[in-house]
């Protein structure tokens, strides 16, 4: 539809739809050139470049499977995904070539190697070489712009593996077909209202659930992808007063680094710009940061087992006459599903009765659909447990308000028991987020003898704003939470992080847990 | 997604999103209720009114096949297609409840009878009673609006037939199937950039391809139904006003109407209004008026057996500065595949070679996937020869620009054949229609003993213009034309038409025949 326009920008790079279509093909014939057949799986340790965009196309055209890796993985976690998912080649950024290389050394079989270098940012290539690899250039060299592909033989055929970042045992192959892939991206499309006019700036990881399908979303409606290797708050105003970045994704982490980036980062656009976050509810200050900046946020709700989002927090019109306070609590529920999403529940996850939209009985968020990924690779068991009854159980415990939205009260798993109460960490979080002094904030439980858990509180103050003291925040949240709830003990610090922005609660139970052996409970 | 948004509009009356569901819950139940069964049939006799959006969910909710009748149609025409469609419902609007009763007639096991009032026009009542004929409220009143509907057992089920209007024998019943009427209404609303602030103006029939797949394209991003009973230029310029209308579709008929419209009847209006039409490509002459009454036009081509539009002729940018009339030479042009259509060729209809993108050799349009119609109800003869090869047979002759973008150049059993040439109807009628004092023009071939045939002229004068003389036209036209594409006849007089707005031009063979009984043939 759109032959001429622009599809991709990186630096002063520029693609249109029909140079970009043609290297995808070009990518494709030349993988099968090298080897790669049908079903055969290529990793790519790729950041948010051009070629990582082909690959999305590329790899499938070639009829083979794609498998995104977190860049910011180790090299033993890489080890362990590239032989799980049998990669037979691996698409690196020069960049990354030692942690690649060192991954290479675990694996008795190792696959090919393709070296990407990013021509737009020489300063980032790293100097390792890795033995018997073949440049990406020449993989499309060697490859036919008049290439004829076909499309998968079935619609349930495997389209990419993304693994879970999975914070016990080793990481889940998430299986991925095109018809969910299909649908997802058609649904993306829908609930962003996203045209051929739309300046998309790659802020979230493409190795993030294929970047939510925004990957494919764009080819759909004939946007336009804005590249960024790395998210550096002066980049992103750069490029959304350069390139009229209309639309972009994030966890509420990189919001929040926007809202605090220097004077000297920020630049004033004209345009409206649609912020689309998720991996974490966004704060009332997030929402309110963003908005005085420029943005429009939106929240979305997902997992990857979902192709990403599946839920939208979308945005009343009658919500607008609301203070920020009750329209941001009303923005940070995960809220309603996409018109793609086959059904959703909020229900007993054991005997499937739905809870009451009474915003107060909590179940589990339950999924089923083509949006639905199809099972863990190689994993059974897992995904037996998954999908028990039918449904893909989300691990998310939540409400459904009268109004029909769903909002996630906790992680099944991060849910604290203390004296046979529960406690939400996310609404003791959300307390502490309301405290000027509080930048970030994450609750987890700490074994009790008597209560069983009780509350901890990990607290990354606000820069520039005098630290805040345990005793303020204390009393903070015993005028606003029920005493059992206010957490025992406040360390003070950085959040430690996966790389899509979640806080690595496991990390900090287990800080939790050496923390209590050193200080006296406060329990009050 | 928007429950207290305004889902439907008519005259006086608005129904949110929750309300117009609660009634389609109503409508399905209270047919269940009725005797309807999943798999019957459920034919409906409706103008663009709210009940018959109703009508296209609540009958599917039902498990039913939805068959929207051309309310034009003769009541010989109806009973045909109650009988070959096994109606056992038919709901009907009071103003046709004379013709139904005539149809009715024909029959002798006829369908139920369930009879609309329209509320906001009771001057549109007819007095006639149809015996044991239920009202429509009381379907709706006997069903629950808690009723819980199921979704089909099979993607591949029949949601609706529509009967193509068939210039020669009995019409067909084009069988849609859920899963093409999904993606093709996915593809409306990505095409045409469709969003929750979408006013949406019916002054296309839905019992045309079901409304082109928008009476659903609008649930899906919220977007706003404002009804219209009769598509008079007033009521639709009142409405642009009144409700802010940003899109509507119509054939290029209507936008001709529109445009000579007397001034009292016209409004000025500040958005922009997106105008897509299809059945007859746009003139030059009604791009510009269009332009000028403040609407953007946009081509859309297709068939009943495609689901309504399955190209569009995308306006790309670098257009913007060509000349009105290069610019409307290539806007009308039936332009590129919507991103759902699985594939498009023009090629030789019995090789399946593709044409070259010359703009010249002509091939017939070839279409296959997910958004073409299962097949012709009960005509398994008609349904193979459509199918041959394996690619539906659209019967349009077309050739293939160098940008890609498709053209037809004329109906298979429109072009007219002189003396071993081909001559393109639509070739003579765009000069035709260049004339300033031609407001519509159709050529047609009419047999001459000597060359075969020979093309003949019917031509409708613009309005308060002088009435071009024959020598005029024929000038006029062979300044433009090769001497052997001149018409030989010139015929003034209004258009006869089809009910969505196609003009009959077997019926102008008739009466060319006619006319050439009469008059000496003038070739030169």
């Amino acid at each position: 539809m759109w032959p001429e326009s622009v599809a991709v920008v990186h630096g002063r790079k520029r693609l249109t739809w029909r140079a970009f279509r043609d290297r995808c093909r070009q990518l494709a014939d030349g993988l099968l050139r090298a080897g790669i057949g049908r079903g055969d799986t290529v990793s790519v340790l790729l950041p948010n470049i051009p070629e990582m965009l082909e690959c999305h196309y590329g790899v499938p055209m070639a009829g083979a499977v794609l498998n995104p890796l977190n860049t910011r993985l180790q090299d033993r976690e890489i080890a362990f995904i590239l032989g799980h998912c049998r990669a037979k080649a691996l698409i690196v950024d020069s960049e990354f070539a030692d942690l690649a290389r060192r991954a290479l050394g675990h694996l008795e079989d190792p696959p090919s190697v393709i070296v990407v270098e990013d021509s737009e940012h020489p300063e980032a290539r790293g100097d390792t070489e890795i033995r018997g690899a073949t440049r990406y250039v020449d993989v499309l060299a060697a490859g036919s712009v008049e290439f004829q592909w076909t499309p998968p033989a079935d619609e349930w055929d495997t389209i990419s593996v993304l693994y879970t970042s999975g914070t016990v045992g080793n990481p889940k192959g998430v299986v991925f077909q095109h018809r969910g892939a299909y649908l997802n991206t058609v649904g993306q499309a829908l609930v962003t209202g996203m045209r051929a006019d739309t300046s998309y700036l790659w802020t979230l990881p493409m190795f993030h659930c294929n970047g939510w399908c925004f990957t494919w979303a764009l080819a759909i409606v004939g946007g336009r992808h804005v590249c960024l290797r790395n998210v550096l708050p002066e980049r992103v105003f750069r490029l959304a007063v350069d390139e009229r970045v209309n639309m972009l994704c994030g966890a509420p982490t990189v919001l929040t680094m926007l809202i605090h980036a220097p004077e000297s980062a920020r630049r004033r656009f004209e345009q409206r710009c649609d912020v689309y976050t998720g991996g974490a509810p966004p704060p009332a200050a997030v929402i309110e940061g963003m908005e005085e900046l420029g943005f429009s946020v939106t929240h979305l709700y997902g997992l990857t087992e979902t192709f990403g989002p599946a839920t939208v927090g979308v945005i009343q019109d009658e919500w607008t006459g609301l203070s920020l306070t009750e329209r941001a609590r009303r923005m940070a529920r995960q809220g309603v599903p996409y018109p793609t999403v086959g059904d959703l529940l909020v229900a007993d996850p054991d005997s499937l009765v739905p809870v009451p939209a009474d915003g107060e009985t909590v179940g589990e968020i339950l999924i089923r659909g083509n949006t639905v990924m199809k099972g863990y690779l190689d994993n059974p068991e897992a995904t037996r447990e998954a999908f028990r009854g039918g449904w893909f159980h989300s691990g998310d415990l939540a409400v459904v308000h009268q109004d029909g939205y769903v909002e996630v009260r906790d992680r099944a798993k991060d849910i604290i028991i203390s004296g046979g109460e529960n406690i939400s960490s996310i609404e003791v979080e959300d307390v502490l987020h309301a405290h000027p002094a509080v930048m970030e904030a994450a609750v987890v439980g700490r074994a009790h003898p008597k209560w069983g858990e009780r509350p901890v509180a990990f607290v990354t103050p606000t820069p520039g704003v005098k630290p805040p003291a345990e005793h303020d925040l204390r009393a903070f949240c015993r005028d606003r939470l029920a005493g059992y709830k206010v957490p025992d003990t406040f360390v003070f610090g950085d959040l430690p992080k996966t790389s899509t922005g979640k806080v690595r609660k496991t990390e900090l139970r287990e800080r939790a847990a050496g923390n209590g052996a050193e200080e006296p409970s406060s329990e009050s």
